[in-house]
């Protein structure tokens, strides 16, 4: 049988481990798939760069559009990244009957309905699983592994450079500045890191994520977005002498009145398997009705984590191709016609527990008004933490972990606990999970 | 679009998760699926217990032979267990033209070349999610979402049962003979905990581990297996103070004149995440060319768990029934033709580091023989490490760990040391791995 043809557009890191794989391990690769696949021809605006990479293997052209009209092709990779160009190269490949693979979760968590739409249209396959996670194959799990369950929540470490950041923060006692530059020496951080470091990254997988276990279209602009910028050393300090570990948590959770979908650096039990994850690993834990937790973990980031998923996308999709078009797997998991509407929830009605760390004045009653402040808005205390105030100072750190409460009735409880001439300095505010 | 039609075999614990389950969330799994998947029938021996799980739903008979003769089956599935009539159904459904379900690891680890055989043949399809680690997709990750990678191995905590016991015996100091009887009285070990505890069951799912990753026919006959009941607590709390954790783990690897399987109690550095994956858990940690690391965590077994991985196959299937035969996900994840006779090695020649422990007379010159035997065999030395002898004791314990060898060089040098009148007692030997 011919191989299947394949268009690569773009040929930067992911690009170049894409076709260094295929030809690597293409015996391996043909005797699971049971056909060949074969990078036929590569569009890059660099067109020198990329003759570099493919030598004579495949055509190289500087316009994208080449690929997209050449009938030949069956499976176009769009490696490109953002918004722009891709979304038109992306819908022009569907339009061509093209099938799409993608790693580009901005696009998909941005125009992911649209695409979806038109891919259904013209009835080829959109696959992304390289968009989340880079090589853990979390998409398939999610989509197909786990197709038995009620999904409960997911809670993901699913961006590389913040979690080395947090990881280093932690080990050395570094602040987060100076850690950031050395993970931009060693390349874990990118030159801007600002889509890393804001969280951006994390919630357009979270966003993608949340679609496929919830059957509900991807909503970026609903998702809830915070980063580690403003993360210090000293809560992280803090967060371990209480038993927790700080990560970036990507997480999507269903409640009785709709979804919870954020991102935000978050407290977890320093025993769980998750909260040691370290370095630029990645790890996915899903909460499901009848398989219980599980937890999927690998390189999140990479030329050939990538690629790996990439290429196990292009087999499935050969795989598929022959299927009938009504029992392929869906795009989100779910069969158009069986979407729901559930909404994604306001951040005021967002349900997690908190750490919260005051600089108060160490006087007599502090404790008892700031205490009575969370009891008269319902807000249950888990423990307290109060430092012995130093030598000769008249002031100290108050650290509070509550239970599971309403972030609305947090935020106006922080506004009067704020206004207590007592209390000395902006209250850190960081939200806390159990996972369990 | 009628439902597929399944038939069940077998309605245990299993069986009765797989009925609630698909009954719980049909409308979630139909949405996924894109068509219903409906119980039409269930065959026991105990057809009272088994119309009492059901009430009236389905259609229940005692003789599994009807349900295999019945032309509106679409899917059969295994829950019997065993290699006894468990086979012989199979093989008949199989016949008749049924894709078939199975969560029996036996039966595949030993019949495996038979049956699949039988199904190709047949044009038909053997799903076996559910075969190994539960409710873990870990099949469908090695088949499908590392398709990309040449595996260079798989080690696995498969067995909840003996990571039941070893976490206990870890935390508590308690002996193996205890804990097993606690572990049977809680449910998390059967009244005959042979299978579990010899390290038979956790061998099974290497096997087909093995074949998936490697491309070589199940051969459970060449496996290595070792069970846990020979441990004793001083060799986890030595380990531990050497900075490692024991489990029993099922391993599968891949050498240049072959492929390691075996499964035993190993030490793993206390920082790897498989070290902490504690109680009745399951983790598979996979290495791969492309993707690196990667681990899958979760419930090893149990109704639901199990069911999720069973139904799961069942959806997958209702997908490929529609697919070219030839482009289905093959049965061990390389098509038939580019299966390779890769020898799995025999013990002697497996490679791995170890634990020695020797009971020494505590005087002169005895450290020094020892060592010497080792470097004659060209054993390296990692770390020793020698226990003071109690009060008035004239002898002591020293634990050695070495370098990767050669299991055959360590048994001649083993056999050197024993004979030595300075040794006391058998030595007891442990293998480790670092999983890196």
């Amino acid at each position: 049988m011919n191989p299947i043809k394949v268009g690569l557009l773009g040929i930067g890191t992911v690009g170049g481990g894409t076709f260094q794989v295929l030809r690597r391990n293409q015996e391996e690769i043909r005797g699971r798939a049971g056909r060949g696949i074969e990078i036929a021809m590569v569009a890059d605006l660099d067109v020198e760069r990329a003759r570099s990479i493919v030598g004579d293997a495949c055509t190289v052209v500087g316009d994208a559009r080449e690929v997209i009209a050449n009938p030949e092709i069956d499976i176009v990779v769009e490696l490109i990244g953002g918004y722009g160009i891709a979304r038109t190269l992306v819908l022009d490949a569907i339009k061509a009957g093209k099938h799409v693979v993608t790693a580009n979760k901005a696009l998909l968590a941005v125009h992911g309905s649209e695409i979806f739409a038109a891919a259904r249209e013209q009835g080829v396959m959109v696959a992304f699983e390289a968009a989340v996670a880079g090589g853990i194959p979390i998409i398939k799990a999610l989509r197909e592994g786990l197709t038995a369950n009620r999904i409960e929540w997911i809670a993901g470490i699913i961006n590389g450079t913040t979690n080395f950041i947090l990881s280093e923060m932690r080990s050395k006692g570094l602040d987060f500045g100076t850690v950031l530059k050395e993970a931009q020496r060693l390349g874990y951080a990118e030159a801007d890191p600002t889509f890393d470091i804001e969280g951006v990254d994390a919630a357009h997988k979270a966003t993608i994520m949340s679609a496929i276990a919830f059957g509900i279209p991807v909503q970026f602009d609903q998702a809830h977005v915070e980063g580690i910028t403003a993360l210090q050393a000293t809560d992280i300090k803090y967060a371990e002498q209480l038993g927790y570990r700080i990560k970036l948590l990507g997480i999507a959770r269903r409640r009785e009145n709709g979804i919870e979908l954020r991102v935000h650096p978050t407290l977890i039990p320093a025993g769980r398997l998750i909260a040691n994850v370290e370095g630029a690993m990645n790890a996915v834990l899903v909460q499901a009705d009848a398989v219980g937790t599980t937890l999927y973990y690998g390189k999140g980031a990479g030329a050939e984590p990538t690629a790996s998923a990439v290429i196990a996308d292009l087999v499935d999709i050969t795989r598929l191709a022959t299927a009938d078009p009504d029992h392929r797997v869906p795009h989100l998991a779910f069969q158009p016609d069986a979407m729901n509407d559930t909404p994604i929830l306001p951040m005021d009605q967002v349900q997690t527990a908190f750490y919260l760390r005051l600089r108060v004045a160490d006087q007599a009653g502090v404790l008892s008004s700031i205490t009575t402040i969370l009891a008269e808005h319902e807000i249950s205390i888990d423990a307290v933490l109060q430092r012995e105030s130093a030598e000769g100072e008249s002031q100290t750190d108050l650290i509070i972990l509550t239970h599971d409460t309403r972030e609305g009735r947090m935020r106006e409880a922080l506004a009067r606990m704020q206004a207590l001439p007592t209390v000395l300095a902006p209250i850190v505010k960081l939200r806390k999970e159990e996972l369990a």
